[in-house]
């Protein structure tokens, strides 16, 4: 029963089937091959656009890269004030963007909205060079809160951002579950809402290590391989990285996995909701799940033997986080997640008594 | 018949069969698994010493982070001015050690003496804070000449930058070659003789993403994590990279691969020298073969089926370049090099008449 | 009636003798000169104690480089939401530390309490990679609102931050200002309390360019000599700073200037709070004054002859900003200000009727 | 009698009086005041186009920031070997400009030659990741051997860079004592042969702190106050560099000063020349002198109170440096020299007897 993280889980079959088969015979370095070829024009058929495309080794750099893309001299990052870039990857993005600032938002359910973002933008002139000028805008979706952006609420971010100049970021780290959630196109969720540039993650969802950025606004890309070289971001054996995308994309691997992830945690709310001590902390939209509920039943779901983190409540809550006797938790589910494992969580979870 | 980088090769048999197995189950993110600690103590029992090891997604991240993790402001490091790190890593040393400067020195045969980094290090007093401050030796073994240092000269340059406090680092993209040629433990061919940082690389003799740095002097290791997350380098899935330097060690594959890479080059390198119309320009003691020949015979191997480079002749090569009619070509040989091609190539070039 | 800022003003008559003076004769460049010695020592002097100073050009390198001695990779610094690097330096002290992340804290009048501090220092696990690792804590003494933290309270901080390993940084561009409020020593205003390096204003307080930064831990300073010529921040005809600098301290003309900027604060903040319509925002305690008041009024002492700066209402004030019909607006006072001027300010204040 | 350098000397007496005046009244801060709106209307018509002017704290930043407002990921910068850059400023090029690489290129008296250039820009080929991209080429007029280029000099560089898109930047720290050796126009020594920026030094000339950034290109100032800023360059006091630059320009008085320092340079290396024992290593073509004698009159002159520095021989003078019983010397004339020392100094010189 392990619900750790979405990074605790292997490989498909099928991704361990294309990264085996890539194995055998020569390639061409540096992403000159022609698996690489291949599936950089499927992600321009994925999207339904011209797009460029850029591999690189972790989500961590996909997201510090693409920041970097958008970076001026004392340029501002707008982003969630929970999102991973604050958060999470130990001030990568300010690094690797050439000392570029974040300035974290705070926002319920790990989600911004326009008006926030709005009112944050007013208070930059752009002829007072002391604060710094706003250049991009970063959203993640599925967000860090396992929450979804609707549509419209992308194109009012989006909106809020163009209007000002800035450029907008997507963090899809976890982009099938947000996609399978809202069973809408790829382009749809992207570019057609104003989203310039994406962090395309596969490693979550069924690869061991597939991550690209993908240009919408070409511009952006202008001189990428030289950001991503002297970053250390180039693959020589690349060919590997665009296999494991080939198997991701075919016949929908990549949207399979995601649905059955989220109809995982789906399926984990609900048995969490219905099972009395226990509550959501948030809506629960993707494949992650924010629960608080009573140190006792920690103990006994461990006991149980499900694999799970024990999670700090963020700032952004007070008044909401767990009470002296309560934990906060976090349950993750995957391509991977077993229906047997589901099934015995639930089971574990009834069985508790206070 | 492909001689064209050993980066070109996929992986071997061995390395992708672990690859395929950790496609199973479910492991720690973040190298907290039980692969990650297997290897991390192998490479200590390899090393006969203690040592702290991490794994980066490729040779220029693992070759600027070693960099980075001796970084001073105002730093130097003196390399060699055909070496990897100052020609083909696109600025990544500078900008991934927070703006170090390298110091290019000149050599013979890629490789640096130790009179001529004394002499460069003697210009530089410690109270004068213009010129920067020296902080850092990279040597490269295998050189990008494809020759090797003894273990005399290891010592010997080791001990000009220690008298004055620089730390060493080796460029060990190609270490197992190297090995193979000098046929002595990698404790002797490293920190024996002084070596303090290495960049261990797996990728171009079996593995497909397998680099890893491996401190031999611990102190430089210190906050070495925060150098490398806050570089992307740090794999989610990183369970997959010690999978892969599992299988590498396993049985001694790496030297046998290295050993097989080597005696190919061997083969190939004298068919060329008596072949009559060709030139080595460097002694090939790798598996990297450097020569001159006439742009004719570069046709004809084209013609019959070769693939190799042609390449620039460096610019410490006054007098010794190609002439008007001749080319330079680089020739490099893998694990994953047939012997019928190393065959073929030897029928082609006697069938070869100018 | 120029109340808009203390960096508006001139320099005083005895700094400007003193860099006329220096014209003359010949100075060995880069501080080696003699009046840059004297100041050194004087320094150690006036602080008590064994310093190292530092010149820099301006107090955002003040500040900027003063956090470049205490970086480390994946470094956080912590400093009220409103300070000066937070919010008006344009990323430079990001830029100038290569990378480092500032953490923004809130806080009533610009003051950070022990209390948040440590809260927000709890959330830090050394062991966790990914958050990053808390390096330092920057207060600013005079604050941003124009507030001035008690020595219980420096030392109450810096306890918070030094039980975790983190050094303490004190932006002192109007340092003087907050000694003469307090009326304690230098030294106890500092290091007695645990602040290891200082940014030390003499611009805002009678010179035209003279900033210097001022470690109290000498192994912070280790090598900071590199650190400020990497950034382009050391003068070559440093000896001019030297000797404003001279004259700033002779016969403590520091002081003076600093109590005279205070009292002419004092008497306008005296004037603005019983003038009926009129509120200040924060206490008044050094040379700035933040004040809400009638749109109608502001306009009156625009006619008035009086010139100052609309201020905006920072984004911790929910509820005290200025309503529809008011301005926020802040003076600041300084050693050039004429007893004259605060008079005619009065006046106008007086007759204005709303 | 010193000839150390010319940032020993102290201020001119028109500098000095114009620092003086700046301290009366009131300015608006950060460069918004009238004194700044005057001097860059002055830039403009002194190089007879419009401009684009910054002021810089010192020549490092100057030449650094120019660098950093043409950087590209990846980008590489052209230079002397033994250029100010390259030798002297400690990596701040590289720092400043977010982790650009210098290349440096060897050339005869501190000269490049077109040739040269264009035999390095010949091996980089745009499509090549690995070896970056060249982005500009730094010119320093007068040199660092305190040599000149010719204009035919510089419009043949620059035409080899910009052929391939680069920019070009001018090291003017000695700006007006090329042009005195020239006796032509500013414009003419600059843009009109293809400079795009360049670093305009009044400190070695005259003032005690005036560095300016001149654009030509205006497309490359494009957001530079952004660059200046985040490097910590802006004076809030900025009007006192205004000031200086006044009396600077005020009926020719930079050039008088040129003219003066140039001549007694002449005067002193005619002296040298002509005295014997002594030779020039580099022609004498404006303010510095580059000599090799015999020790024994390097210790005649420091008796009769002359002051000069001990000069390391460059790299690129193999078998022109000084023999075993010999000194390279550097002596460096300014406005400051009184014609009493040099007539003192050609005295010193002809009562050696070795």
């Amino acid at each position: 029963m392990n619900f750790a993280s979405d990074n605790w889980a292997g490989a498909s079959s099928k991704v361990s089937a294309a990264l085996a088969a890539m194995g055998q015979g020569f390639s061409p370095a540096y992403g000159a091959d022609e698996h690489s070829n291949r599936v950089k024009n499927w992600f321009s058929e994925i999207f339904e656009c011209e797009t460029r495309v850029f591999f690189v080794a972790t989500g961590t750099a996909a997201n510090s890269l693409s920041l970097a893309a958008m970076a001026k001299p004392g340029g501002l990052v707008l982003c969630h004030a929970h999102s991973h870039i604050q958060m999470d990857e130990c001030g990568a993005p300010e690094f690797l963007s050439g000392g570029q600032k974040l300035l974290p938002i705070p926002g319920a359910h790990g989600k911004l909205s326009a008006d926030a973002v709005g009112a944050v933008l007013d208070r930059y002139d752009p002829a007072n060079v002391h604060g710094g000028r706003p250049v991009g805008l970063s959203l993640t979706q599925a967000s860090e809160a396992g929450t979804i952006y609707a549509l419209d609420d992308i194109r009012a971010l989006s909106a809020e951002a163009h209007k000002r100049g800035l450029k907008v970021h997507m963090d899809g780290a976890r982009f099938a579950n947000a996609l399978a959630t809202l069973n809408v196109s790829p382009a749809d969720m992207t570019w057609r809402q104003g989203v310039d540039v994406l962090s395309f993650g596969g490693t979550k969802n069924g690869c061991w290590c597939a991550e690209a950025i993908v240009f919408f606004d070409l511009d952006l890309a202008e001189g990428f391989e030289f950001v991503r070289k002297r970053s250390g971001q180039l693959f020589s054996k690349s060919a590997f990285v665009a296999a494991q995308f080939e198997a991701y994309f075919e016949h929908g691997h990549w949207l399979d996995n995601a649905v059955h992830a989220n109809q995982s945690a789906t399926r984990l709310a609900q048995a969490i909701e219905t099972s009395g001590g226990a509550r959501l902390v948030h809506p629960v939209e993707a494949n992650e799940i924010f629960a608080i509920w009573p140190k006792g039943l920690t103990a006994h779901l461990k006991a149980a033997g499900a694999n799970f983190y024990l999670w700090e409540a963020p700032d952004a809550l007070p008044g909401e986080g767990p009470g002296a006797d309560e934990d906060m938790v976090r349950l993750v589910t995957s391509f991977a997640t077993r229906p047997s494992d589901v099934a015995r969580f639930m089971d574990a979870l009834n069985q508790y008594r206070a």
